[in-house]
């Protein structure tokens, strides 16, 4: 795994910290995954840590919980 | 302000942090402050809209609490 991947749920934090990451990391070194949209990678983002969204999934396996948006238990309703 | 500031305060949260923000926007790119050492530049921190630490202020303004290590209140006692 050489990139980031960014978890969230299209909620406006979710937004904003995408904005933020992208311009931080670059946009080629990020894929962004919408879990409202993609439901069948709910169950892969909380195998790797993830608890609520936005979060992003470093490379080398590390997640980082970015501000709060919504909790996974919301993104699964 | 073309660098980001990442705000931490020694805590073991802060460190992994640290590591995977350095690693990911590159270490020329980023300040580290330390709260509780640099005690004065919690002020800045907290206009800046830093809640807790660790946080990253991006270039543009934004803050990203990152996980959670400790409330700004705890940093000041």
């Amino acid at each position: 795994m050489s990139k980031s991947i960014f978890y969230h749920a299209g909620c406006p934090v979710c937004i904003s910290a995408e904005h933020d990451i992208i311009g931080l990391v670059g946009e080629s070194n990020v894929e962004v995954v919408h879990l409202g949209e993609d439901r069948d990678r709910i169950n892969e983002a909380e195998k790797a840590g993830v608890k609520s969204v936005p979060a992003l999934l470093t490379p080398n396996g590390n997640v980082l919980h970015l501000n709060f948006g919504a909790s996974m238990e919301d993104v699964k309703r």
